[in-house]
């Protein structure tokens, strides 16, 4: 059975709590819930993971592309910005990525405009909403 | 009947031509049939226009902000990077949009990762080849 | 008798329908009729010309130039920011040209406070509303 | 009755004597005279100031503010481009203000492109000689 | 009863070791105590928090905004300069927090100037040595 | 006995007038008299001074040194970001001082993240509202 | 036999009207006669096109591209800054371009040393005067 | 007996793994083992640590500053570029510590070329292969 | 009689007073004297003025322009780097002007190597200590 | 007799050893046997003149300056991007230079595409190989 | 026999004398002959190499390669962050070099920080003192 | 007898052949003759040497060091701006320099405006005409 993997990076753990009026009231296990019944629709074995410690997604990353995972959904949320170390774990790793921000992040501050990660993911959605976990977890279980 | 537009920039015309490797063999005509086959099952009534002359696209979105369109997937193309005319005109015409790249532009010239049309769109699919028109579509047709 | 060109570029065309709280609800037809009937007053004749392609507005200044025509008011809109071919239209054909803009662009986003016209221009007014152009239609009647 | 300012920042006293060749042959005299005739006839009371000193013009702004004038006509100068303090008293009594200059800036060294006081005033003219004075102060006349 | 935090980000575990002619001989224990004091006699319950891992940072401040907290006094040390996501946390949880710097940040390196925290928090306050801390607390304890 | 200066730098003799949703009703006649009363308490002689001039201001820092003050609190208002004549004043002098702002500076426009003088002081405080005069006078008091 | 294109861009046009102490006083046709004359010598059939329409350069070396040309001469004017769809163009369509300008732009404005269409050429003359034509055609014609 | 420390970070747990075209295939134990073999022979005491977690890198410093150790050889993988808070580790714990890359950060992208803990360090080494980790642990033992 | 001013800017009235062991202990009136002493041998009426106000010195330049100074000796001390004014008012009296700083600017910081008054000056002397004065004053007496 | 210099600058020797796959086989030997070639059937007389020193490249301009030339084709090589010597050479004895590059410039790392010697020659051809030493020649020879 | 070079630039000459506190009291001679020795036990044949003159280092890297060497330890010393013509030296020859450096790079000056010849370098070793030509030096000799 | 050193470099050998209107017709032979005799009449001897070659000047100053001069003026023309194996050797040898040019580089193109090697000089005369080298030989004679 085919594995992928959706990562939440920092603060993600706050979602439904955290500013609502722009994430919404859903919260990240309402998130989980939802996309493993879409990938159980596809015959696609999910593992949910969130933290806001840097070293545990690396972690995490490591032991999915050992454990011989297809790819995975990411939201580095602010490492996006700043961690080369998240950046070398997916090159490193070869790892098949989507990354995922629930909003516009050219609507935000400049500094958000820059992503570390995006050279090394496959694709890039934002501004969907929670929609762009779906989006992006059907085209890696399509491919 | 619900109405959306497919807009494509300079260039696009030519896909399935230009470094298909890239791009891969589908033809805007093809990518343009397969787009109308899902908005007719949605319910939805498309639009699909091309064009390399940065009025005429300008023009484009008025005429279906004038015509009551509800939003529009558009593909700004080299545009993105530099016309604030372009820009204007999203923003002017307050029509919803989706800004979708074929390729992911992150893993381009740095000059391609800067984008002016972005800040006026709703969100932003970069990297999911056609399948990214499939699913801003889908996106704007489901709110 | 006295020739002067009005030069308006892309979205203008939209005037009064775009963002009315910010440029009002006259359109771009009622300005050029204020404006003719400003220009009899001081034996000047007008021809006024909106284009949103980039083209259209090089060739006009062109024939303009041909015809013999004193001077132009132009208000480029966002070509003000990104056209360099318009700039040397501007300067190759030896218009006296003045700048207008309706909003005051020191108040909008950073890249729009960057002019690349100006300096080919006589002079540039920003933030008078409708009435700028009146007023450099006077300075070049004037002269 | 209505009360509008006139202001003239640093080296402007040598109005006529200075470059001639680009700021013409009238005095500062002259333009207040020129400038009082105008008003008188729109039934305004006009104050003219000139200083070189930047703490006198914004103790003359405060004054003028809080003696109900409704607006000025600001000619800053060199402050234009490196005073906050000036910027800040603009923008802290509230005075609606038109910044003018006498030649066009845009065809000046690089560092006067930058205007500090620009985004804090309500329009700015640029390159129209003394004539750019009696336009700002016809717009505020008028509203 | 008021609760308030304190927290204090990376290496400042070995205050009064490391570098005593800038830092002082105090401990992270003895300023611990000296706030407890002073918060005792304002009727405030402290809690005092040191990590040099970014993650139990972000972690932290989330515990103190569920568990109802007013405010908290922070220290962010080195992540001042580089997390966004604890910026994210501070601007997501919505805890008033002043920023406290024991020297003066704009003495040292160039790097050490810019802020990440500084614009999602109420106050800044550098190099009043450990006092700081204290003022910050008195503010928060106050209003 | 020993004697301490409260300098305010342009436009805050406003203080109370201008946009007193940001800095309060208090005027700086209330302020002064606050840090009076504080500084009669600790057996401190005050001098406060205010001035819209650069001049008078660096004037003033002089006179203080040479009359044997043991330090000033400062807000230099907008010359923090311009003035390196009122920098080289506090630097030259060895007056020591602590810099004030009554706002969160890093809350505001980027160039007024810059501070100039910050570096020649001992101590910065932002965002503390006037208390962070009090603030700075008892740290200079105590030491 | 072999076709080879030759493109001007925006104010091209005005060759002979336009600063003719720089640009000389011969005209575009008389440009394209000369080079005829040469190509023809050479066994070649040139096809010459002039627009101040970006869209319509775009279009014309896809039609290049399409009719089997081996190459084409261009001077892409003032979109060698600023047309990033140009470019795109000459590098989707594989035609071998050599890119000339009549002067030599590193004598010109700043930013008109950067080209944008220059690597995606095969060479760049720049300064020659319209021999530069010649001698990229005859590069063109002999390889 | 005299103790070293060889400290790695993110992503070095996959020595042999990743990318072992630029890395070769030897393990971090590997690597382990023969600098304890070199170390045994001079008579030094290693302490080999990787950590994907910037607190727990910190934390080794800290204790082994405390445990007395000569000096380390570092490799920050990613940190290298990015972490203020590992700079200030070694700065303030005084250790001597040797910067090690395997491969040279010179030939890849651009912000590897800034190191941040490369100030505060006594040497660096970059593009040795393994071979530098050696050519470190020799220069501390032999000083 | 030929008449030449010295100009000295912001803190120059410390001269003597402000760190001795990098001005040395001559006062600003030493200096005038001993300018004066070699004025006069050389046939020259000298004028010496001090101000810490920039307008101040604005007036002098044109008093000194109007009363046909053949030219000046300036040290605008920290307005060197932040004066847009004094340049002007240089530049606009046509004065020829000798910048003189005593130490060398360019062993300083960084923002001080940047003068905003030499490229309107006719020469520049940092570093001469006092003797730059004299140095200055003859080749102005000279020519 | 006219005659005409062919400067080539460091690394050149090597043509023919260094990359033949970009700059091909043929030595510079063969190159300047071929330009002698050519400039004897236009009755011209050369000196070909090849150096790794900067000091021997700029005594050579001047000697040709001093004997009378008329022009030099010159390759500076890496001078191109370093020399302000070299610039100074060419502008200072008013030789009438074009520039050559084998390659295109454009194509290769970013500090290639800045010339400091451009300014200062006539014209520049970038990527026509050895063919553009010949260009270089006829257009010198011809004018 | 295998055949190593040791290059020195500009200014090493003077080894021993310069600063010895912070190169040491050895000469260029001392280190040749320890250099000499370490090779010899090696069997390799070394030729060591220091000029002052850019052109005369190149030229010995040309001769290098042209003779068979397999690498060479550099010291480019000033020329590291200015000659592209010695970058271009060592990436035409072909030689496999390691750039060394005395002192840490990234203690001094911030244009020491980055240098143009170690991206076309195997490797770079910076603060190991003379050390460091032994580390390059044995690692040449292994491979 | 006290020595001093006269430095020309490159193109400085040219004085009086280039560009006259702007260095005058006086040529490098005069300036040292006259530069002799004010060093005769000061007990000074002077060493006078111009070179076009980098490393000439270099090998010059290290010599004038070994011989114990206690000074030298140097004119490092285009060297200024671009050498930092100068600066190191101003700077290694520990010789008290002074800074000269002839013109004001303040008033040439922006890249002339910084100079590497003032901060390793005791000061800088720039724009006194050749008077600049009498003034700077001066002050190193009376020191």
């Amino acid at each position: 059975m085919k594995q992928i993997g959706i990562l939440n990076g920092p603060n993600l753990n706050r979602l439904g709590k955290r500013e609502p009026d722009i994430y919404g009231h859903a919260t990240l296990d309402d998130l989980h819930a939802q996309l493993r019944k879409e990938a159980t629709a596809d015959g696609i074995e999910l593992d949910c993971f969130q933290s806001n410690h840097e070293g545990e997604l690396i972690d995490k990353l490591a032991a999915w592309a050992d454990g011989g995972f297809v790819g995975a959904v990411i939201n580095p949320g602010a490492f996006t910005h700043t961690s080369v170390a998240l950046r070398d774990a997916i090159a490193g790793t070869g790892l098949r990525c989507v990354e995922v921000h629930i909003s516009n992040i050219y609507r935000r501050e400049e500094f958000r405009h820059k992503s570390l990660t995006a050279p090394v993911c496959e694709a890039v959605i934002s501004g969907l909403g929670l929609h762009g976990y779906s989006a992006a977890l059907a085209f890696l279980a399509r491919e």
